[in-house]
Parts: structure tokens; sequence; C-alpha cells
């Protein structure tokens, strides 16, 4: 009956799109929060988390490709690690996507799933859950 | 005096921005919670919620073209519905918008605007708003 | 111990990203509140705010060097002062970043820092912080 919880998420490509919807429902369930604001939030500087269609695993494939393409690595780039297109990509999905809980339940359209987005792997990651209740 | 309702929106073309502002201002109003975090969501993966200016409505446009422009039909995209484009502007602009209440108003700068963004229409659309106290 | 904050920031650039997590750590502490959902929030629609990287301050300079480069002035926009580029850097990076507050501290991860960004600068901005505990 926890507010909070980390979950762990193990990537295997360079950029990957993961559905974690599941475990962010079990946590809203045990979490006994009828009502409140849930924050899915990733502490890391090189993934994001996004929400977007799963029925087709093609949307999020998609997705991945356009990022892989239009934000390649410049010449002017100065971080050394070179992973500065990481970065952007963090910036421009977001590190974390705050959800409504009504009844019990996150409030997802029919079509949404909740992904943890991978843009420098493969890694070991973790996504932490947080509930407020209102 | 609830804490969660649900708005729709009519979109009349495939991309367009919606103002959302005093419909969400009635919302906090009406909910009568004077201070509080406020999140606007919309539970579409072809949509999406931002904050921009209003004042002069050649902003959201200029927004608009620039994704209809930066943001086309790939080669290499494979979801068969043709609107992976949409799906990629809905992670770049974000399902949500949380905002913060004060004195039982949502606080926007002088130019705030709250808009629904269209990426896939014209369509019938919702967006959900809640509130938790604090 | 107020849940509400304004910060003032100072830009001097046109596009700049301002480290500023240790006020917003300090209006965590100073809230006294134990554990809950913070929400870092600009009133400005030609700027942001991110969490990215500040280990290595060339992370955030590649991302607004990227920015630059990437959204430029298009014959086609018709805002008429002329930035344009501003709000949909604006839009694509966000007006918020929401974070957990558990033990009296905002969790980061090891690497992220929480960044104002500036993106039609120099100019005197401000940043409102708002705490709701659960």
């Amino acid at each position: 009956m926890s507010s909070y919880q980390t979950i762990e998420v193990k990537t295997t490509q360079d950029i990957e799109f993961i559905d974690i919807t599941a475990q962010v429902r079990d946590f809203v369930r045990a979490s006994k929060c009828g009502s409140g604001i849930l924050l899915v939030y990733t502490p890391h500087t090189t993934a994001a988390v996004t929400i977007n269609e799963n029925a087709d695993p093609a949307v999020p494939c998609d997705i991945g490709e356009f990022f892989r393409h239009r934000v390649p690595r410049q010449d002017y780039f100065r971080h050394s690690e070179g992973n500065s297109p990481a970065h952007i990509l963090s910036t421009l999905a977001g590190a974390s996507e705050a959800l409504i809980v009504e009844n019990g339940e996150p409030l997802l359209g029919a079509w949404q799933a909740i992904f943890f987005c991978e843009f420098d792997g493969p890694r070991q990651r973790r996504v932490f859950l947080k509930i407020v209740p209102g």
C-alpha cells in the first residue's frame, strides 16, 4: 500500500520503447489509491517516458526510427561521451508522464500504453512510480 | 465540486491547435480547490496538450506548420494506418500539461493559453481534467 | 513552510540552459514536505523547463546548439515578432517538469539536473515551484 515504488527495466537495443503499462497498473492497484495523480518518472538523462499506441507495435518502432534518423550526431557536438543525440531525445520526449487515477485505475485511452524510452542502450534502467491522492 | 471532469473537443483540420483555457479555468473554479496541482490530459495517441501563446493566433499556426513540414511521412514507416507522423508529434508535444492552482485559479503567464493539439483530424476528441489539492 | 514559491532567473544569451537544481532543492527542504509531487513550471511561452545532465556542461550546450540548427526561422512563419522558433521549442521541451519528493528531497538521478531553458533571451524570467503532499 505504498505510494512510491521503483521498477527495473532491461533494454537490449540502442533505441527501444518498452511497454511498462502492466507494472504501472499493478502499482496503482496495490497502492489502494482510489483517486489522485500518478507520476511515472525515469532518473536517467539518456532515456524518457512517453505515452503512445502499442496495439500495433510498428508505432513505437516508427517513432524510434524517426528519432534515429532526425537526431543524429553532429560535428559541432562537444560532449565527449558521444551520446548527445540520446540527451536531446530525453529532453524532447521528457523524463516523466503524469496520469489521472480514478476508481483505483490509471485513466488510459483505448490505444494508450506507457513506454520506457531507451535512447542509449542496452542498459539496466529504473523507473520511479508515485501517487498523490486527491 | 468534483476533482475530475471530461471535456469534449471537435477538430476540423488535420493539424489544429484549439484553445481550451476557458473550459479549464471554469473547471478549476467549479472544483472549489484553492491550492493544488491540475493535470490536463488527453487519452488519444495522435493528439497532445501544450501551453503556448494565443494572443497572436499566428503562433499556434506557425507551430503546426513547422510540425507538418518537419515530421512528414517516411518510406521506412511500417504502421499500416499511415499516421505515424501524428503519433510522433503526440510523443514530442506530450499527452498532458500540469499546472499550479493558487487562490482558486490556474497559474498561467500573461501570454499562456492551454491548447488541445490535433495531429490526425478532423475528429471528436476528449480531454480529462483532474486536481489534487495541496 | 509554504508549498508555493517563485524564483527569478536572469538569462544572458538567446538560447541558454540555466541549472536551477539548488534553488529547487532549497524550496523542497524549506517546505518541510516529506513526500509528494513537485511541479517546476515556467509561465513564459518562449522558454521551458527540462531535466538533463549537467556533470558535463557540454551536454546542455549540445542540446541548445541542436535546437538552434534544427528549429530555424521559416519563410512561412507569420508571427510578426519573429520568434516562432522559440515558441516551437517551448512546446517541444515543455513548460514544466514534475518530480517525486521522498524523505524531504526531490528524487533526481545521479546525473540529473533541473534546467530553465531560455529560447528567446536575454530576459528576466520566472519559475514557479509547487508541492502537493501524498
